[in-house]
C-alpha cells in the first residue's frame, strides 16, 4: 500500500505534465522513447492519447505489449515511472471520447479518419523518485 | 548520411539538456526509464554519467545491454532518441575523469568509493523528431 501523501504527489506530477514520455520495445529489442500529449487519464491507472495510425510508433506496438510512462519534474528532482501495457484503440467510441476541436487539421476525415487512433496505457505498478529515494507500489 | 544541419540541431539539443533520460529493460522485461545528469559526452556517439553502484538501476543493467537515451525540447517540439548499449565502468581512470568537487557528499571515500560508478552509453543509431517528421540515421 502506498500512502495518500505519495499518491497525491504522483497525481500532482501527472496533472502538471503537458506530455507523457512513452517507452516500448522496438522491433530490434531496443527501448524506444517519445513524448505524447498528456490528454486524458484515470488517476494513475489509465491513460489515453491520440496518435497517427500510420506512425512508426503504432506500427511497432503490439497490443498488450509491455511499456512504461515517465513523468519528470526536473527542478524538484521528481520522477515517476509507470509500468504497464499499451494498446491501440480504433473503435468509434474511444475515438470520439478523445476528439477535440481543431483535430481536423491532422485528421481531415474527422473521428472516422482511418489515420486517427487512440493509444491506451494501463498501469500495473509504479516507481516514484523523490527526496533522493525510490518508492515502489502496485496500482 | 545525415546532413550537417540535422546533426547540429541534435548536438544543440543535447548541449542544452541538463538531463539524459535513460531507458533499459528491467528484470521483468519492461522498459524502465529515469533521468540522470548530462555530465560528459563525445558528440552524439558516447555519454558518461555517474551513478551509485548500489542503486537499483545498476543492479538491473547487464553490461552491453540494449538501451536508449532521450532528449526533449517540449517547447520547440524536438525529440531525439539515441539507441545503443549501456555499460557500468568501475575502473579508476573512468571514475577519475567524471569526478567533480562536491562529490564527497555522495561518495565519502572519494574516487575509490565502491559505491561510485560510471555509467557509459555508446550510440548506434538515432531518431530525431522535428518539424513534425522523423529523421533516422546511424551514428
Amino acid at each position: 500500500m502506498v500512502t495518500k501523501e505519495i499518491e497525491d504527489k504522483c497525481l500532482d506530477l501527472v496533472k502538471r505534465s503537458g506530455i507523457i514520455i512513452l517507452s516500448n520495445l522496438n522491433e530490434k529489442g531496443y527501448p524506444s522513447t517519445r513524448a505524447l500529449l498528456n490528454m486524458k487519464s484515470n488517476g494513475l491507472k489509465e491513460f489515453w492519447t491520440t496518435t497517427n495510425t500510420s506512425s512508426k510508433k503504432v506500427g511497432q506496438i503490439k497490443n498488450g505489449q509491455k511499456a512504461s510512462l515517465y513523468f519528470i519534474d526536473e527542478k524538484n528532482f521528481l520522477g515517476l515511472t509507470l509500468f504497464g501495457t499499451v494498446r491501440i484503440l480504433q473503435d468509434e467510441n474511444s475515438k470520439k471520447k478523445l476528439w477535440q476541436n481543431g483535430f481536423e487539421m491532422y485528421y481531415p476525415k474527422g473521428v472516422s479518419d482511418p489515420d486517427y487512433s487512440v493509444l491506451y496505457f494501463k498501469t500495473g505498478s509504479a516507481e516514484f523518485y523523490h527526496d533522493l529515494s525510490i518508492v515502489e507500489f502496485e496500482i
